[in-house]
C-alpha cells in the first residue's frame, strides 16, 4: 500500500512540479533599455508590416466571374473598291454572343464569288512558271493557295503561273486598305455587365452598382474622372487609355484587355469593394520583332446559287479583339493565418533576450558582475559537489589555464 | 606549443560547453496545473482547429479542367405571328460547338427579307418629324437604326419620320412574344463531359465516374437524390435548382450558371475524390435596380438572291447561357506548410511558461517564497560580489526605499 | 516628494530591469556535440529544404494570358459518298476567330438539302411500325428524330415507320467514314501567339521570344530537340507528343491539351523565364468505361431558294478541339514569406535546448552531477527560507518518501 501511494506521488510530482528557469533580475538601465526597444522594433514590425501592408491576417480567395458585353453603334461604308454598305451590330461582332471576349470588324479584304474550281496561283517566285514541266500535279505549298494540277497558265498578259485547284477567283490579301473601313468603331460603345463571387466568402458583386440606376445608365458613359463606375465604354476611350491610337490598331487589328480588378478586402472596417478598370495592349505592336503583328482571321459566307452550286464570300477579317479579363483576391481575417503570422513574429520575439543577453555580456559597464551572477561554471573534474558559485569567471580561466 | 593548446582549448570551449539555464522545481499542484492546462490548450487549438478544421498541414494547387457539353431535344412552334417550324439541336444552339459555355435560344424577334436599302425610322420623339428640315443628312443617332438622309417620309397614316439608310425593314423589337416560343427548351437535357487536373499532384479526374457505363449514361438523368453522379441534366431542373422559373427566365433570357466543386482532400486517408454540382442565376434578375435585364444578342443569316442581292434574316435571339465554371482546391499532406504552422504552434507552447510564471508570481498562495526562489535581484551599487541570495525581495524593497 | 521619486524608481525598475535567466555552463563534449548537432539539422533543414527546395521565401502571383491561333493548310477530298472538294482555312475551322481554344474538322457527315417537312423516321425497335395505331400523333421520342405526325409509312420496300415532322431527309449518322475524310490535317500547322502578365510583378512576356525574327518565325516548327521555341506546331506531332495517333483521333475526334508552363523563378539569379510546352489528350480514350467517346457537334448551313423556301446542309462534324491551357505560378522573393518561414524555423531552434536538456539529464556519464547544479527543488513544506540547494535529488527522494 506504501509503494502504491509512492507511485501515486511520483506521477503527481512528474505531471505538476513546475520546473521554471531561476532568474537574474539586473537593474541596469542600458540592458534594459536595448531589451525593450529591441521587444519594440519586432512589435513595430509586426503591427506595420505584416499586419497593415501585408495583411496577413487575411484569408484569400480568387476570384470567379461571368461577362456579358454588348456593342451598340453603326456605320457607313463607301470606298471605291467597294459598294456602298450600312454595317450594324450583327455584321461587325463575330461571334455574336457578347462573350468576355468579342471581336469588332475594322477592315478587311472581301473576296466575293468564290467557287471551287481552277485559276492561276498568285505570282511569286516559287509559283511562275514557264510551261507545265515547271508545275508538279498534286503538290500543294503550304505558302501558296491551293493544288497544282500540273498545267502553267497566264496570270495575266505578262506573267505565267501554276494552275490551282481552289476557291477562285484567289484571294489577293495584299489589297488591305490603308485607312481601315470601318473608322467610325471608334465611337461604338460597348455595356459590360460582369457578376463576380469569392465562393469562400459567399460574397456576389456585379459591377453595375446599386445605386445606378436605369435612366443614369442610358446616359453615361465611363471617364476614369467623371464617371468611374459607369459600366458603358467607348471604344476609342478604351483603346487610348491603353496608350494607343485606334485608327492605328485598327488598320491591321489587334488586342485590346479590359482587365477588372476585383482585388477586395472585406473586413467590415475596410469600405466597399468596387471594381477598378484598366486598359492594356496585350499583343505585341512594337516594330522590333514584330512578327506577325495584328489580329486577323478568314471567315467565309457560303451562299447556293439557284442551280445548287456553293459559292462563298470569303473575308479576311482585321479587326480588334477586346478580352474582359477578370481578376482579382479577396481577403478577410481569418484565425488560421493570423495564428501563422502571429507564431513566426513570436518567435522573433524569442530572439529578443538572445540581443539583450549578448549585449549584457559584452557591451554593458558593468559586464564582469552580471555574468558572474548570471552564469556558473561547472569545472569538468568536478565529481563531488565542488561548485565555485561565487566565482565562477575566476574558475573558467583556471580550467583553460589548467589544461 | 602551450598557447596553442589553449588555443584549441579556448575554441572547444566556446563551441561544445553547454549553457543551460538553472531551473528551480516547484511542488505546487496550483502551478502545475495551470502550466499543463495552458499547455492542453495550446496543444487542443493545434490539433482540433489547425490540423482538423483547416487543413493547414496540406499544400494546395488550383484544378485545371475542360468541359464539353451537348444538348439534345426539339420543339415544334407554331403561333399566329410564325409559320410552323420544327427546331432542332443545330438550329437553337449558338455557337454549335458545344464548349464549356453554351447557349439556349427560347424567344426571338425574327426580321425577315432585310436588304440594304431605306426606309422611314421607327417612330420616338427624336425621330418624328414634320417636314424634311426636320431630319439632318448623315446624322445618325446612337439609339436609332441608321444614318438619316435627310428626308421626312410617312412611317403610318398617322406618322411622319425621318428616312434612314439601313437594313430594311427595320426590326421591331417591341414585338417579342410574352410567352418564350421555344417552350419545350425546358426538357431538353445536356451532357456535361468534365475532365480535370490537378498539375501539382498529376491528379486527373471525369465527372462521368469509373462505375459508370454505356447502359446507365443512356437512361440516367441527374438528380440530386437518386442520381447525384449522372451528368446528363435537364435544363428544367437545373434553372429550378437555382431557384428560378424557366417558364419565366425563358421569356428575357438570363445566365444560368453550372458550377463544378472539385474541392478534394487527396489524402489516401480521405476517401474519394468527387465534383459536387450547383446551380446558381449569375445575372440580376431582380427588379429593384436592374437596369438591363436579361440576356439577348443580334444575329445574321446572310442569303443571296437570284439577281445577286444580299438579304439577311436579323434575329434578336433571347434564351438562357449556362456557364460551366469548374473551381476547386486539392490539398495533400506536404511538409512545408506542415512545417511552418507546427513552429507558429510551438511559438505558442513557448508562451505557456509566460502565462505560468505570471501566475506563479501573483496568484499562487507561496508566491512570495516562490518568486524569492526563483528570482535573485543584483543590486545596483553592488560593485564588489556582494548580492543578496537567500532574501532578494527584501533587497529590492531596500533598493527601492533607500533610492 | 520622496513618495514621487520612490514612484518614478518604482517604474523605471518596471520598465527597464532587465530579467534573464540564470545559465549553468557545463563543459561537457558529449552534451555539447548533441546540442550543436540538432542546431546543424535545424539549420540544414531550413536552408536545405526549405529555401532550396520550395523556395518558400517567395511570394507567388497566378498567370493571366491571353492566346491568338492560326492555322495553316489545305486539303483536297475525292470520295465515292461525295463530290470532290478542296477546303481550306475558311472551310475546316469552326469557330473562324483563333481563340485559345480551336477546331479542326477531320471528318463529318453531311446531309444536304434539308427542309421543313415530314419523312418517315429511322427504323428502330420504338419507331418500327406496322399500321398507323402504332404511332402517336404529337410524340416526340427524346432518342428519335422528330415529332410523330401519327402516320405509319414506308421507309423501304422492307419497313415501315411512323412519320415525323423534321427536317427531311434525316440524318443517318451511322455512316461515318472508317478513314477521316481530312486526313491530311495532320501537316496543318498552327502559329499559337501567347501573352502572359504576372500583375502583382508587373512581369509581361510573349512566347515569341526576343531573339526570334521574321525570317526564322517563316521556316522554324517546334521540335522539342531542334525548335522548343518556336511557337508554330505541326497537328500530328502534337497529336504523337500526346501518345496518340493523329488517323485513329481523326475518326471520332478528341480533345487535345495544348498546356504552356510558364511557371518561373523571378529572382534575379534565377535565369530566364521560359515557356514549356507539353501536350495532353484531355478526353477520355480507353475503352474501358468509355461512354459517349470522341468529340463532334452538328451544325448548319442555311440557304434559301428561289422561291425563298429554306434548306439547310447540316453537317455533324468530327474532330479535334485543341485547348491552349496556360498556367504557372511565379515567384519573388518578398519579405513576408522570408519572415514566416524563418519564424517556422526559429520556432524549431528554440527546440533544440529540450532536446540536448533530456539528453544532459538522462544519457550523459555525469548527469547526477549535472541535475544538481541545473535544478533546485523547493520542498513543498518549506514556509521560511529553508530550502536544501546542494542536495536537490536528496530531498526530493526525502519528499517522496515521506509523504
Amino acid at each position: 500500500q506504501t509503494s502504491l501511494i509512492t507511485g501515486r506521488n511520483r506521477f503527481l510530482h512528474y505531471a505538476f512540479d513546475y520546473e521554471t528557469p531561476k532568474t537574474l533580475v539586473i537593474p541596469s538601465l542600458g540592458v534594459g533599455f536595448v531589451f525593450r526597444f529591441t521587444q519594440f522594433l519586432v512589435v513595430m514590425y509586426v503591427v506595420g508590416y505584416v499586419c497593415v501592408v501585408q495583411k496577413a491576417y487575411q484569408d484569400t480567395d480568387t476570384v470567379i466571374s461571368t461577362v456579358t458585353t454588348k456593342v451598340k453603334g453603326f456605320a457607313f461604308t463607301n470606298t471605291s473598291d467597294t459598294e456602298p454598305r450600312f454595317w450594324d451590330v450583327a455584321d461587325y461582332i463575330i461571334p455574336p454572343q457578347g462573350d468576355h471576349s468579342f471581336f469588332v470588324l475594322t477592315n478587311m479584304v472581301v473576296t466575293p464569288k468564290q467557287v471551287q474550281s481552277r485559276c492561276p496561283e498568285l505570282p511569286s517566285p516559287s509559283t511562275i512558271c514557264v510551261d507545265d514541266c515547271n508545275c508538279v500535279e498534286g503538290h500543294s505549298d503550304p505558302r501558296g493557295n491551293g493544288i497544282q494540277t500540273g498545267l502553267c497558265e497566264n496570270y495575266s498578259t505578262t506573267a505565267r503561273t501554276c494552275e490551282v485547284l481552289s476557291w477562285c477567283p484567289l484571294e489577293i490579301d495584299t489589297k488591305l486598305p490603308e485607312h481601315a473601313l470601318l473608322a467610325a468603331a471608334e465611337n461604338f460603345t460597348v455595356l459590360i455587365k460582369n457578376s463576380i463571387t469569392y465562393p469562400k466568402f459567399n460574397f456576389h458583386r456585379r459591377n453595375i452598382l446599386p445605386h445606378v440606376n436605369s435612366s443614369y445608365l442610358k446616359r453615361c458613359e465611363f471617364s476614369r474622372l467623371t464617371d468611374p463606375h459607369c459600366p458603358i465604354f467607348r471604344l476609342k476611350d478604351i483603346v487610348s487609355e491603353a496608350g494607343e491610337d485606334f485608327q492605328d490598331m485598327a488598320v491591321k487589328g489587334g488586342i485590346l484587355g479590359i482587365l477588372i480588378d476585383w482585388s477586395c478586402d472585406l473586413d467590415w472596417w475596410a469600405g466597399e469593394c468596387l471594381p477598378k478598370y484598366s486598359f492594356r495592349r496585350l499583343d505585341n505592336k512594337h516594330p522590333v520583332n514584330n512578327v506577325a503583328p495584328g489580329y486577323n482571321f478568314r471567315f467565309a459566307k457560303y451562299y447556293k446559287t439557284a442551280d445548287g452550286e456553293e459559292t462563298r464570300t470569303l473575308i479576311k477579317a482585321y479587326g480588334i479583339r477586346f478580352d474582359v479579363i477578370v481578376f482579382g483576391t479577396a481577403g478577410r481575417f481569418s484565425i488560421v493565418p493570423t495564428i501563422v503570422n502571429l507564431g513566426a513574429a513570436l518567435s522573433f520575439l524569442s530572439l529578443v533576450p538572445v540581443v539583450a543577453d549578448w549585449f549584457l555580456v559584452t557591451c554593458s559597464r558593468k559586464r564582469d558582475l552580471y555574468s558572474r551572477h548570471k552564469t556558473t561554471h561547472l569545472t569538468e573534474d568536478a565529481d563531488s559537489a565542488s561548485v565555485r558559485d561565487f566565482s565562477p569567471s575566476l574558475s573558467l580561466m583556471n580550467l583553460i589555464s589548467t589544461d
